[in-house]
């Protein structure tokens, strides 16, 4: 008799009919014999309903009252929820994270879990209760409501199921599982059975949106098996676990992001400090920084000029590119570089695999297999196991594929998953 | 410096233009130099949109989840609220149910309030906070949320003021106060400027919608002064108190009530518990029973017949009135009535006033008006301060009208109050 957490998300929730459907679920396995803890997300659409009535209120809401707002969609959803499966026959109740409890830090729109307090969840599904827990929220030491920020419901599953000590923690999202690529780009994506944590982060923060890092973060901290499946299918999906279960493969997947644009420091100056300067000065004007490359300096760039300099590469997201732009041609000026550009017209393209540790040639195959369809690379960056390219954007579905074949990542071409 | 407390209803929080205006009339108290706590309901028509789809899901569902899931209106409106103060400059914090917090039974949809703590709420204020308390909600001993039932948030507003130990109790609403009548049937109505809590609930259970009567009992008990006012005007409105403080009128105000049917049992015999049989046996059938009167008995009704007979007219809500026939009728045979006779044609007309207590001949000038119009009198019952009679629904208005004339009770007449 396992005890296993189930995560819904928002368009598991996102009608009377759906919502039905994920209580079947939770009834099935709670008449396999398991114990069923059930965590949901407010009903798609729900929470930008509510926070967009705020904005209409004031420029700038109060961090504490959007949480009071923000967690009411999460409170529908888990009475919702427990109104189904005692539809269905079964017996349930529902805890908010004042209830439960899940204690947070007072950080309102991002808080961080501190503390759950298994008792009383333990005790309705030891006695043959399906717990329902909206996900997404906690309350401060204060007995404020506070959320947990972006993918909060998912944090929220992997920190309960590592509480109660749970067995499994089942994701059921649109997707199948987590893919070797993007099926969209590449028809012969293939489902992946099992993904390290480590790797599973690499795709996450990479450009796979299945799974937040953050949660993936919490599940390899407490070592919860984390299983991502359909809301619409009885398939099997994709375990996340630790690497020691794995059949070693040299990659798992191809990965691409086309959320960033490239900034790049001409000439700046090569003495000890003065990198740390830029990126102290970044952040200083809240400039968020993801890849950062530095070449091997050049002696004597320009006439005259005698001084050691070296081009940093870094990239940010698209998003902030114009907000950011004054600000990073300031930091550019401050550290004495000789010119900024900016390129918003790139992706970056990644192969992730835990095998790349002990095979050799991952990266120069990578690099061939782009070389051989004409695509130029503007920079490379590695971490253990993965190596991530920035290409033109007008190539990246071209060198997604090649990868993914070069790779021999496909299996057949199959018609796209559900819910994509 | 007072302490006031501010209850806004549903149409007060109906937008955010209208989040604002409340907004704007809580921070002109506070700037008056006074303390001030908000009480909000959801918005209009959030609640029932979130039952509907509770009802989606089950034909009944359960009281514990429905409550969960009705308290997140006051919960939005409450940080919306804080959120409209805050952006005009007002320091503002919410609190929930179980933040406060408002101690209830575990009667779910009907609680009742045992404690209320108001410690926090107090430091609050005193640290020149303006806070918003979410109305309808409460916290059982278990910390499942609770809600009050109708006119819940009347209820919290006054609940709260007599714990804080209130200055006043403002409700504000779409009217400009309490009425001496119906204004949309007898233009000459006038606003009372203060009225008794034992006149108010005459008036409020016969059919006057300003106040809920349980609010009305509770500041009744309390003696929490409660002001009934319009948010889209700053005239005074109605203060509802103690009879001390108020000129001695004789009748204050003419209600109707269109809502009831009228039920004869004919024959019944009269010995002494079947009267008592009758009530029991209804409150069995769950029919809820209001107006009571039992004529006198009249001997040998039919032929050969030699037991005591008497009729029993009573009136039920008129929409209950197809579902709980078949139960009355079992009655009336159960109990031996000679016949069960219904009338759902007709109105309760009354006239509410202290003064009858000490004044004679209230009763009798009611009679004498509605014969002078030619409106025959079906039944009629008595209390200290009021006398009802049932009529033909098709006199109601006129009736209201001659009452209100023949009383006195009217001023000028004036454009309907505004938001009617």
């Amino acid at each position: 008799m396992a005890l296993v957490v189930q995560k819904f998300g928002g368009t598991s929730m996102g009608s009377a009919e759906r919502i039905r459907n994920a209580a079947a679920r939770a009834l099935a396995t709670h008449k396999e014999g398991h114990r069923v803890v059930v965590i949901v997300s407010a009903m798609a659409g729900e929470t930008d309903r509510l926070l967009r009535l705020a904005k209409e209120l004031a420029a700038v809401p109060s961090a504490r009252e959007m949480d009071a707002l923000a967690a009411t969609g999460e409170q529908v959803s888990s009475a919702l929820m427990a109104i189904a499966i005692q539809a269905q026959g079964g017996r349930s109740r529902s805890f908010l994270g004042h209830q439960m409890k899940i204690l947070t830090d007072n950080a309102f729109t991002k808080a961080r879990i501190k503390a759950i307090d298994a008792t009383r969840v333990t005790q309705a599904v030891d006695e043959g209760e399906i717990a329902v827990v909206a996900g997404f929220q906690g309350v401060d030491e204060e007995g404020s409501i506070t959320t947990l920020g972006r993918g909060g419901s998912d944090t929220s599953a992997v920190a309960i199921a590592a509480a109660l000590g749970a067995d499994v923690c089942e994701i059921f999202t649109d997707v199948e599982g987590v893919y070797t690529t993007d099926p969209n780009v590449c028809p012969s994506a293939k489902k992946i059975d099992r993904i390290s944590y480590e790797e599973m982060l690499e795709l996450a923060s990479l450009g796979a949106k299945v799974l937040q890092i953050r949660s993936v973060e919490m599940a390899m901290k407490y070592g919860v098996p984390v299983h991502v499946r359909s809301s619409f299918s009885a398939a099997a999906g994709t375990l996340v676990t630790h690497e020691g279960d794995l059949e070693q493969v040299v990659v798992t997947g191809v990965a691409y992001d086309k959320g960033e644009a490239r900034v790049l420091f001409v000439g700046v100056r090569d003495q000890p400090g003065v990198v740390a300067d830029i990126f102290t000065a970044l952040a200083e004007e809240q400039v968020s920084v993801d890849m950062i490359i530095q070449n091997v300096s050049v002696e004597g760039r320009a006439q005259g000029d005698t001084v050691q300099r070296t081009d940093v590469t870094f990239t940010v997201a698209k998003t902030d590119l114009a907000r950011v732009k004054d600000s990073i041609a300031e930091v550019g000026r401050r550290t004495g570089a000789l010119d900024v550009r900016y390129d918003d017209d790139i992706v970056k393209v990644s192969v992730v695999g835990l095998g790349m540790r002990s095979h050799a040639g991952v990266a120069a195959k990578m690099f061939r297999i782009l070389a051989q369809h004409a695509i130029n690379i503007q920079a490379i960056s590695t971490s253990e196991i993965k190596v991530s390219c920035l290409i033109s954007s007008e190539h990246c579905e071209l060198a997604v594929r090649a990868l993914h074949d070069g790779f021999e990542l496909g299996g057949p071409v199959v018609a796209e998953p559900a819910g994509r």
